[in-house]
């Protein structure tokens, strides 16, 4: 399970927070803010850009809270013929509403987006586009379904995000704040893994299981973690806090913390004996390839 | 073209099959036992999870047979706004009600799926959920369109299937019984690939030309074979009968029957000489890890 | 930027052009060329399958120009319960309107997804159901709003694309003509990358960033570059004209004109020395395969 | 109930007809020819009107018989997002495959537009466009329902007829063949109506009943009436053979048969002693204003 | 405004209420039956008609309240592709639970439907398929809209109810509880109308103004009243308590109460100076011809 | 056809309109003044209607023109499953701009609307809510189409006016400016139907014809007529020029210019021989009832 809290400071809290009302208190003030900021940002754009205005009503402008709105928005993107978009939005709407941790998550995922991935222009913009984004608050109210004992509901609506994200999260997946799923298609996430908090998770990354045999089988993934693109993570293995695992890696064994596996089958950089060490966290640092120099012999 | 039958038992299925009218009316009783045991699950969900319940009795519960059910299904899962869901319902049903070797196929492959993915809950959770089932079962009515002439009709559903469920299997490309697509997102399955019975395939995973000179240039993956997540394999190699290729290999020559390869490019565990020999059926077993004591020196 | 032109010939045109008012002529020429032959394409095939043909109607047949018929497909495809296919057809029309060389550009694509893909049998088959070829032509236009400063539209737009068709092109991002990106699902191209004429990419290719920092950090394409299935190339690095990366390569620094990328980390073909040198364009010949034999001691 | 069967010849039998297989074998070709009509219609319209030509197509074209034809296009008015246009496209084709007096009476149905109204162009123009002829079609089959017991449907589909057409025919309600509801809006015919052969009926019309108390309680119209628009027939009256209602007459009591009932309330033409007695049928001849002359002192 | 109280009592209430906390819990107990009798009979018909399950699940079986059913269904009913379901989904419930009177009066609809309408079957035939039961709620809403002094909201939910059922009550018009609007097609009610409680209107009826001057120019029904099909009142005439007005019926002035008005123009049953007097409650008893043999002397 | 030219003068022209040019560019004035109009007043709405925002600027505030938005408002409301909003919308846009006098007729109405019916709050709210506006304007297109030939294509979308609004008016009616439709259910116009300018009619009114046979069969209304709601006129008669017909009359001859016909059958108010003359324009007076006190005895 994630073992830290998101660790960074949002812009407008100032003060110091010694007990946990004024830190619940101030959690409500940065959640109402950042609100505030994408109805901003989406009334600005409204205003900029007529053709679009109608899509910010509907989907920002017109409603009250961010889980009005969220709930609005998957609800539409995933509904189907079958499945109506009412009956999503009803889903959303309930589960918003009944665990306000879902809230926090979500807004602590948007400064995530917002502070790492330099093409995310506004939190309107992650808010409304951002398909791991979306995936990944879905999947949370999967993941609370599956917690309720409402499998057949959870798994529906698992696949509705397959389909229309391409990203394959199971609903017993447990997934951590302030995680970025930047690009997003292709990733799958297996049942028993685990994603702690402040993970940046490239696209088409895989935390697979070992086989057909059941149980604790897939991926722990502890904070502050980076993992780029197309990377493989099979079995019950765990990447240790502030680990990189390099794009198109294979891994089939833990990553000790802090340090850097790349290659197929990965390897650590610097050495298994004395592998470098990351000073920052990579999983915020999103720092895909300044281990290049250090990965032995790699030139062209 | 695939060279042997499913070899599973099902479970009524006791009797001692002797002659061929046997078998086909022992199959057929299987075929019913499945259906029995699809609308048995959607009745318990229903009862249980009344949010669910419209779309079951939808999707499931008021249909007659396995073939009108999973042809309703397919239809509104395709269906554009230039591709009516009435087109597609009868397109199907009338693929479904003429060769029912498809209804056998599709049988076969959710069981592949229930004794294979530990994840999978029940058939319904297959027949309602798996992507992979429900573009393979698509992609066979593409392909029976393809042998029918009827190219640009098999073409047109095949674009609906690569957008709906970002699997793209060529409608020309033949695919044995008892197959699993696991997660399924990103298969890429050339048109003169052939995939044996009892094989699985995870996610990513290509079966590829080798450029613009037609002919027969994609790769023959022989029965019980296991291809691990984000696998490459191009030309017309072939993958021999239990072999196993690992996450993330790129495969470009043969592969001998029930070795493993993997890596990048991709080499057999063991050695080329005296390479393992896969003990179980890995399209079965779905072992995706246990080589990785073999795999040379790989430590992290 | 593309630093050629389109260089093949188009059949229809076989005088010698000496001046560019005559060029442009002829390449009007060949457009009408083209836009006639994808309808006398879809009359054939409408008539041969009764169940295509009011989908061949609404989608092409029923239109005046090629513009006209690529804005309603697209608006079709794209459109969602919030952002109305009348919009995006309006919105496209608008676009191809204005702008004729998008017009040019689509053309040039079709034929090369016509000389280089054996499985394309006609370019209309390509025009209705290559995901890569209406991913392409849409990025254009949202390309086209990211010039003319109207972002929150073309990321709205690059948010359905990516969606719809698992195709995640940056608005900004700068691609050429006669680009075929084949299959194309799960391709991911970011904010700085600029991609040549006549390239041509696989499935799951990745032109990644560096980082969290902004600014130039995507990599360059040349013009006649071939991109096999899977691979990944980050940061700022160039690909020289006529290079090949090949399937699953992971490329982090500059690779050579003409010469060949494999492997993880990707070395070139023949060595760093004296590397062989490609001796066709690999974007058009794509051939994925032929460097087998000199990949250093690949054999299994 | 209806008494007399359709009167009229159609067009390509001209054989002396002796015995019942030889009638039954002439409907057949008759009905053959109608619907081979249709589709030579749609074919010429679709050829010179390409903005058309798509919904011809799928409308008719792409059918092989009237009954598909007809469950397609009644499927598609009548869904809604709650009742899916594949659940009542196979309600209706069940319908109409399982009960071929369906298809006659269809076929009856659309002679007697084209040959009573004036402005009905064609075959096709009638079975396409006309909601009395679709809100008629799609009423037999509620009224099969309901002779099946299976009232909860018929009364969900009679609920859609009356939504999407303003057709509001009790699904109880008997109706003979040959029947012309012109316009059509506003129709309301109630639960113990009978409408014989031949009729015509003209929009805002309504077969009423008599208060709260159950029962035989609505009018019987007999063969060959005519009711003209806006008339309200109450009760449990008898409108006799041949006989003629006014537009906007108000009638409570029995009408004899071939004489012409007008007013508010309604009185004979020519007085209750000596009627006016019509000499042709009034359903076929639609003659809706001859009378004027003899309606007493008529002028203004 | 409506003058008196629901007067029918309930089935289940048999107790003596002497107060009206009694009086207001024994509503909500009679309100709490309906529901349940609705879900009753929705189970019954699920289980009974496999086909129409979906239906009544998504509109019916998984609502916790009738407030949330209706709300659905009219949601769904009245959506179109620029006002989604799930605004008016929202729009509804929040008016259904701000204002428990709007249950209320739904409730005495249904029983009204239910005990003056032989054809009403059960209370959820009306509350799934009657017209003029759904357009009344919904216009119940509009009403509430306008009284907040949000009309344009209020105006466009109007114009959709308008469309959908060809029911047209203006957002101002005031309506009692018990009020059945018979098939409803065709009904218009304007600005100033105001109908009181018990009140039975058939289709086709017209509560029209007296011209292009505003202000106060609309009928005013009181309670228990009968208007018959066709009927046209015009102008601020008051229809009495008790009173009928027979179908197709012109009324331009007062009509006395407990009297029959019939006739273009109309004219009391009975004569001016001595009309016969309704012995029952018209609008209750839907007694819709026994004054014919009064009238005059009209025959046949 | 219309033999006069609308009469009232529009708010902003107030100079001598000496010539045609001078005409025509005051028209223009004007017709830009309504459309700023509406542009005005649905962000009035907008602003203090979040819920409705959505709705407003898709249908009017994103478009430029009033053209284009009526376009995109009645394609989306005329749409179906087989007649696609785009396809729609681009015949549309196409009339309208081809034939700047479809735009005039349109404002004209509006104006009718707004200075006629003391229920019409403003431009916008008659635009978008009024279905007898839409219809009407839907309607010129059709009869554009059909005076160029193009039945099929003109049917089909009366077809849909006449499912969707409940209007049905003939494609090759002809229609003069400045009519209102007011409430406009159940309206029937026949096929040789001519009706004047500053006409206006109620709901339920008929233009019928005379029978089966063919030919100039229907009526011809002259400039400034009223017609009340559900009257019914049959056959080629004249209702003369400044004439009313009172709600629920059935006219069958002949209305003399300026006179009252009410009843039914209809007389004129003051008797044959000397009739009551109107002494304002009735088609803009809407004066419904003035009449009532000369209507020889009516009392009640």
């Amino acid at each position: 399970m994630p073992t830290t809290d998101v660790r960074y400071v949002s812009p407008p809290i100032t003060a110091n927070n010694n007990n946990s009302s004024t830190v619940i208190s101030a959690a409500n003030e940065d959640d109402t803010w950042v609100w505030a900021q994408i109805k901003s940002e989406a009334r600005r754009d409204a205003e900029s850009e007529p053709a679009l205005a109608s899509y910010l009503y509907s989907t920002i402008l017109s409603h009250s809270s961010l889980e009005q709105s969220l709930s609005f928005h998957l609800g539409n993107k995933l509904c189907s013929s079958t499945l109506l978009s009412t009956l999503l939005y009803d889903l959303f709407l309930n589960a918003f509403t009944s665990d306000p941790s879902l809230r926090s998550a979500a807004i602590a995922d948007l400064r995530a987006a917002r502070q790492r991935d330099p093409a995310c222009e506004s939190f309107s913009h992650c808010f409304l586009n951002y398909k791991g984004f979306l995936a990944c608050q879905a999947h949370r109210v999967t993941h609370r379904l599956w917690q309720q004992s409402r499998q057949p509901l959870a798994l529906a609506l698992h696949s509705r995000i397959a389909d229309v994200f391409a990203v394959d999260i199971h609903p017993a997946a447990r997934i951590g704040k302030g995680v970025l799923f930047d690009h997003a298609t292709g990733v799958v996430v297996g049942e028993t893994a685990v994603i702690g908090n402040n993970v940046s998770i490239l696209h088409h990354v895989t935390l697979g299981g070992t086989g057909k045999v059941g149980g604790d089988r897939h991926p722990k993934i502890e904070d502050g973690v980076l993992i780029g693109a197309g990377a493989t993570i099979l079995g019950n293995v765990k990447i240790g806090e502030g680990a990189k695992v390099g794009a198109g890696s294979v891994v089939l064994i833990d990553v000790p913390p802090r340090t850097t596996a790349v290659g197929n089958p990965a390897r650590l950089v610097g050495g298994k004996e004395k592998p470098s060490k990351n000073k920052d966290v990579p999983g915020e640092s999103m720092d895909h390839t300044s281990f290049i120099s250090e990965w032995s012999d790699y030139i062209i």
